[in-house]
């Protein structure tokens, strides 16, 4: 069935992509060249760090994880939804790409849930409840190309930080009822490395029991683990393809960690 | 012909109200409320400037109008497309209206382009060339309630600070053509006053010789001016009804300023 589905790409592009403006601007122009309809979900980068800085915002940490206080959700609403989500619109704008900038909040698209505060109280953070798949989908079928920041809000219309990851896999599998989606999570890699310390060394294929025996025996560590079990969780609720790659490989089929069923 | 066209109000809120939490959720209480479709633009408040000021950028100012260089538009695009647009976009989603939050540059329905430097450079602030009424008239067709910031961009992509009052007045008369189209300028007067320590000076009709006459007179001065122009633009280009009023009165068709052609 899924066979007579039109193709969609849903694509991450990683903060440490932002962050550098000339591989942002490249990956952009690639991008632009796509035939098929995509969404585009973009992370933060370090430009919120810097201003919370700036502003004299202590960003509290629990392992390893930013706690979104009051202060913190303005900032990253400011910068991820503002600065960052129209720069990179106005951008695909001017290379004729039809770029509607979004976040969940918008038209209720991706609706989410402030997380629990037990055990561990990250603040204005929220986990995805529901994507408005068929919405999102009459925008694209009219031309757009959504671009979203990765803030989304509950129906309270309380707004909230979200993983942009987590943002990605969960609009590509709310999207597959309607596309053979292939989700591309782009960063500065060039993909799964089985030694980080080797750009070469990139597993070629992972799939969910290699996944837990890579994490076993602690090759793949740290920020890598939630970005695979995105990856994993996606392509086992209906996403077609699912590839973690270098930005400058968005246009080939080939490269970078292929996730497999 | 136009009384064969569906209604339609573009509403503009002031910057003074989004200042004023109570009265700005009363305000989006009341819109909540109306019937027909309806466009949001909101300014924005003084939120920017103090975030300016926190970060240790100086405005400038030239005549009373600040000078948007780029530390500044990119404060603004963060307060405004951020988080004043996405605050608002949430509030009115948790009020079941399916708000959807926009800049110019999305979609590209308000194209603009950089004001010359002369005789004033006022840096990176765009006069509106564009407004997109097709594609918006399709948006509010599919049930969207579009809230617009006033940021908009050229066909080269880069963002633009641009003045709410004139974006409200031009997508007005962009929609012209679809909608039997309501402008209403709402602030934190009741109207256009006579006398501005007596708030209940309120003239009640302007057309364009009365305002030349109380221009010339004195008797309205500074702010006021542009948003009376644009208001007399407004109604010469295709929009049915102008009023500018108190935010409290945007649910009456009574009160405030009406302006005639």
């Amino acid at each position: 069935m899924s066979a007579a589905l039109p193709k969609l790409q849903v694509i991450k592009i990683g903060g440490n992509v932002i962050d550098n403006p000339p591989l942002l601007e490249a990956f952009l122009t690639d991008i632009s060249k796509i035939k098929s309809p995509f969404v585009l979900v973009h992370g933060g980068g370090k430009i919120a760090t810097e201003m919370a800085k700036e502003l004299g915002i202590q960003s509290q940490m629990i392992e390893g994880r930013r706690v979104t206080d009051t202060a913190s959700l303005k900032i990253v609403t400011m910068v991820y939804a503002g600065w960052i989500n129209k720069s990179i619109t106005a951008t695909l704008q001017s290379k004729q790409k039809n770029a509607l900038g979004l976040t969940g909040a918008d038209a209720a698209l991706v609706l989410s849930k402030k997380r629990k505060p037990h055990p561990i109280d990250y603040g204005w953070v929220g986990d995805i409840e529901q994507v408005n798949g068929k919405a999102l989908h009459e925008l694209v079928q009219q031309g757009y190309y959504p671009v979203f920041a990765p803030i989304t809000a509950d129906k309270q219309g309380q707004l909230l930080n979200t993983n942009a990851d987590t943002m990605a896999q969960a609009i590509a599998i709310g999207l597959s009822e309607f596309y053979e989606v292939t989700l591309t999570y782009c960063f500065e890699k060039n993909g799964v490395l089985s030694n980080p310390e080797d750009d070469n060394s990139v597993i070629p294929h992972i799939h969910e029991a290699s996944f837990l025996q890579l994490k076993e025996q602690g090759i793949v560590t740290a920020g890598m683990i939630p970005k695979l079990e995105n990856a994993i969780k996606a392509i086992s609720q209906g996403v077609n393809t699912v590839r973690l790659c270098h930005a400058s490989q968005v246009l080939l089929n080939e490269g970078g960690t292929k996730i497999t069923a």
